[in-house]
């Protein structure tokens, strides 16, 4: 803890028209988004599982009515000291502006604005896991967010988003994602750069497919395994499925021919932990 | 199809404040769907997905410019025939007005009137099926219409929901549900009157556990076995869990403790499913 006189000075925003306040409220916008390089995250669990594992918002943002029970709050007290020390700006407002700036009646009491960060191929290092998950298209942010979420459970490389996919930076898959944007790294490719970059070493490419292909369970899964799910209502173009090693196929008892992607996904990733003894 | 003269005549609403479009606006309410015991079913898809296991709508609301469309497109004859023959109302209206119903900006182009089914355990016949998808305090909407959606794949019996549980009957379930909502029994019931119907015959309760437990894979499972997800903050109450003949878990590689409760529901069907060989 500093001492008390190094303590940071919260800059404090009571007006709706302020500048900070638009240009949070912007982040709602995938655009502005890409343009500031930076994203927004709410709640104090989503900040304070970015903090753990070294991940400091530039930019702390406060409801009054819980500044007051900073002090009394030992994972909030610590947030603000790790944002102090990192240079980071703290601000106080009131419940109604940090409402406005989420766009949620019921906002939460802490946000944080945090850069967005490299989401290139280059960044990926295959060999550091044995399943790795690639979604191509996937257009629901939660789905994405679960995705995520699965991906840390699984111990997956990382996640893989081919086309025009969600926002991994969404408010909406970042909450889905439970913590895990920030302890799954995410990368984001066309189909055309992905498939060089995967065929430029080691790795097996598995569609779950609809199509003809081999049951999931027991397929000769290998690692590093790519497990790639398609689109919600699509599912994967043939050419991409044909591109794969390994097409498999769960059982489908009922009367729909597909499950959710995000479902697929785990199904199959538990599957392929199982099978290789990761 | 009808001779010409037979032809249902549409009743046509032009007006915001028609005390029809009142009515079925407050279906997106869960308290006025209960006083109703009716629900809105939107989209040409989930409709003929109704339709095709014999769920024909009460009341069917086309907008305009998709009217005209109805001699072309089969699929909503064949539904504008079905509603018809089944004494349904035809209602015709603007996509402004459809949109303020549905309260979605870009509405679909028809929407369904049902009548809520029975939902008492009473209804479940529990040697149809060898799994059965059981949820605790599921509050989330989509998680439920995924689950409904799993039930389906895995061929399960039914969804049971137990305590407070989101609304199966919620526009936002039924999406998600893609149809399954009409194909897979639904059940809602406090845990008070759902252990006696269980332990009142043959059934396998099997919680997905955050606790000691043995592993998933392979955990000795027998059937009618009902798998038992938690709330999707805190999981199933201890007191739950201990009621449970079995209580697995799933291996988590990474920083989270849990996955999402329908992903984490669908794991298990799965290996249940492969376990059975149902």
């Amino acid at each position: 803890m500093p001492a008390p006189d190094l303590a940071p000075v919260p800059k404090h925003i009571t007006g709706f028209s302020n500048p900070t306040v638009k240009y949070l409220r912007a982040l709602r916008d995938k655009k502005n988004r890409k343009r500031a390089g930076q994203f927004l995250v709410e709640g104090l669990r989503l900040l304070e599982d970015a903090r753990s594992v070294g991940r400091i918002p530039q930019m702390l943002v406060m409801a009054e009515s819980n500044e007051r029970a900073a002090t009394g709050h030992a994972v909030l007290a610590r947030l603000v000291d790790a944002v102090s020390e990192a240079g980071g700006e703290i601000i106080t407002t009131t419940p109604d502006i940090l409402a406005k700036i989420t766009g949620k009646e019921n906002a939460q009491s802490v946000a944080g604005v945090f850069d967005e960060w490299d989401t290139g191929l280059a960044r990926l290092e295959r060999n550091a896991a044995p399943i790795w998950l690639v979604a191509q298209a996937l257009r629901d942010p939660g789905n994405l967010g679960t995705m995520l979420r699965t991906g840390d459970a699984v111990g997956a490389g990382g996640l893989i988003l081919i086309d025009d996919c969600a926002d991994p930076f969404s408010a909406e898959a970042v909450r889905a994602s439970m913590g895990a944007i920030f302890t799954v790294p995410v990368a984001q490719a066309r189909w055309e750069a992905f498939l060089p970059w995967l065929r430029s070493g080691p790795g097996q490419l598995v569609a779950a497919s609809l199509r003809k292909a081999v049951p999931y369970r027991g397929a000769p899964y290998a690692a590093p395994c790519f497990v790639l799910v398609g689109n919600e209502s699509q599912g994967l173009p043939e050419a991409y499925e044909a591109a794969c090693d390994l097409r498999v196929t769960m059982p489908m008892r009922g009367r729909a021919d597909s499950l959710n992607a995000a479902v697929a996904g785990a199904v199959l990733a538990y599957e392929v932990l199982a099978t290789l003894g990761a």
